[in-house]
């Protein structure tokens, strides 16, 4: 029989080769850039052991027996607690629900407040995970350009003074995924100022910012937030570790309880064992110790290899950014640059990585010349072999006048 | 600010007191029949520490990391072998996808096919959440009347004829919520070929069948399909324990890609450590062992418990219904019975029961004059003082001539 699905997921029909791009190289001998995930050296696994043993002999059953909607009640509190008084992030008006993941998060909000045709204002380039499901709810991607200050906010207000139906304005301020760039302070401030004055919602995705390797904190735009207009997500994938899916959404009161009807709806609760888990880590565990000093270490030894590779091999002309934390570079090509076409040759010469067209806002073929590079899972001699690699592709290519 | 919902989700708001009827009672001199869990003493606790522990030494760390979309391969495949093998259930065009609980299968279908003001025909009363998957949607839900032989297929091929906006057939055939009764095998084919007749899908929602205490079992509408029109949901949170959030969709192979494009928007994929525990159970561990010595005595003795409870102590006029397995007795009041009332003046007396309200598919009041009764959760003594309490009220409701 022929099964029409709903018109509005047309959307998320990516292409095959795209799609490719981002999967774990089956081949060992491929250096990957690809990835996006945090490195297993980062995971806390003795402690979660020793948590979840202990966790599972719970005489009540705890971790066994359905749980809450909202999430466990002592880690909605340690989560308010730590996010208030550690980032000035959420107030008495907030509410913290837990979710499988701050995909999840995105997915409930994106639920919530998107009619079909809505619009959703995007940093071009951005996280594809979120492009889906804002896609999935059959709402129309508006791209503001990335500078090195985040978000072009010029072209943002004519996009958001054009199109009356963006309702969401969407926004990774925090050492953004692919380009590893953050909004200054002043752009924050002016981001929420331009919220304000259209009347939009901002959803702060913040996966990465505790991933700091350099320079000084910012605050969040969710600290700014005055009328609960700024809903924020947060996870515990990259300070934790990702296959438990735990992450959570901060925002007003009503907002949670309306995300709370819909995590029902879709999977009643996040895995009660790892809820409960992070709990623990958080309360009874040295938690920023972990990730001060099991985390940022290794991840800031990786970005300055990478840095220096690509200082010593990229031949002129090619750009790319000098995030201070997250997983990410982003490698600029010259405008009119085939980026797939090199993504395909470097990957031939097994070196991994995502060509920009991965992380256009407009499903159509167009100029996204740019490599995303990732620095987390390579191993600092991997990250130097790879730079070098790239170094050989761009320049043969540039000399060939391939761009 | 005002926020805007999204209109679709205004069926979402459900009577805060039909809410709190689901509740665990905060008093614990209150008897409940009102949950739907499985008991705390069918859990493999010991099993699943043993597991666990040993999955998360991995020193890969296989299940710290972000996993596959579709879900972990081996369990998948387990999955499939043992519903083809056991149940004769899914076929060579099938595959299967891991989600976060059957509700999350029940959600990703409804959002791969219903567009908004699109219909379901439910079988009433029926699981509330699904009512909210697909009310999450913006569908409009049809009930078909429950009698003993499962949905009144009369009714359903008069709605279904009236209603060509109907594009799913949601039931649960086998042991349903809340009624306890299951579709008799004439049943099931003659639905199969409704569905057929008017070219519509079934989702089969079946995360009671392995809970049989008495009789034969029945096929599946699943292994009666020929044409990919039947999307099944399948669950472990009955016969291994629900705070896991491990569930399947098994459907053709099409629909199961167009679901895993969903799941990664939704939440990337399910816990990683828990669906290598249900793996590892499946295929090292005596997995029907367990459902037949561990979980079906102990269920069996208090569903006995309660139908020699209820033949003794309620009036006469007062039905309810004998199942073979699941975890649900439903007892109808006679015509004009204010449920919600009764519910009350149970709760009042410290036994909670969930009134018929709750399990309308309409979502303005009307007539529903039952109460579900769950045995699962009860001791057999709870269940024998509840039955007596129930008796109590009913007949002086009855005498009273308060229905």
């Amino acid at each position: 029989m022929h099964l029409p699905f709903a018109a509005r997921l047309s959307g998320l029909d990516t292409p095959l080769e795209i799609r490719r791009f981002f999967e774990v190289p089956a081949d060992p001998e491929v250096i990957s850039f690809a990835g996006g995930n945090p490195s297993p050296i980062t995971f806390p696994a003795e402690a979660v052991r020793e948590i979840a043993g202990r966790l599972l002999l719970d005489p009540a059953g705890g971790p066994y027996q359905y749980g809450r909607w909202q999430g466990y009640q002592p880690l909605r509190q340690a989560v308010a607690l730590r996010w208030q008084e550690k980032f000035s992030t959420g107030g008495p008006e907030d509410d913290v629900i837990i979710t499988s993941g701050a995909q999840q998060a995105i997915d409930l909000i994106a639920r919530a407040f998107l009619e079909e045709g809505d619009g959703v204002l995007c940093e071009e380039p951005s996280f594809t995970g979120a492009y889906l499901s804002f896609r999935a709810c059959g709402a129309k991607l508006f791209g503001a350009p990335m500078g090195p200050d985040g978000m072009d906010l010029d072209a943002a207000e004519a996009l958001l003074r054009q199109n009356p139906r963006i309702r969401l304005i969407y926004v990774i301020p925090t050492f953004q995924n692919p380009t590893g760039e953050s909004m200054s302070l002043a752009s924050r401030r002016a981001l929420y100022q331009l919220a304000q004055k259209y009347d939009r919602l901002i959803l702060e995705d913040d996966p990465y910012s505790e991933l700091r390797y350099s320079g000084t904190p910012l605050p969040s735009i969710k600290s700014m937030d005055e009328d609960g207009r700024v809903l924020y997500a947060g996870s515990f994938s990259k300070v934790m570790f990702p296959g438990m899916r735990v992450g959570f959404a901060m925002a007003r009161r009503d907002i949670v309880e309306k995300l709370t009807q819909l995590k029902q709806a879709t999977d009643v609760h996040t895995n009660e064992l790892f809820q409960r888990v992070v709990h623990t880590y958080l309360t009874e565990y040295d938690f920023d110790g972990h990730i001060a000093q099991d985390i940022v270490p290794a991840y800031r030894v990786r970005r300055d290899a990478m840095l220096v590779g690509l200082a010593s091999h990229l031949p002129k002309g090619i750009r790319y950014s000098r995030p201070d934390g997250g997983l990410f570079i982003l490698c600029t090509l010259p405008a009119g640059a085939d980026e797939l076409a090199l993504a395909r040759v470097l990957r031939n010469k097994k070196l991994a990585v995502v060509p920009g067209a991965a992380f256009r806002t407009d499903t159509r073929p167009g100029p996204a010349p740019m490599l995303r590079l990732n620095f987390s899972m390579p191993s600092p001699d991997e990250i130097r072999r790879g730079c070098a690699l790239m170094g050989d592709v761009l320049g043969t290519a540039l000399a060939r006048s391939l761009f």
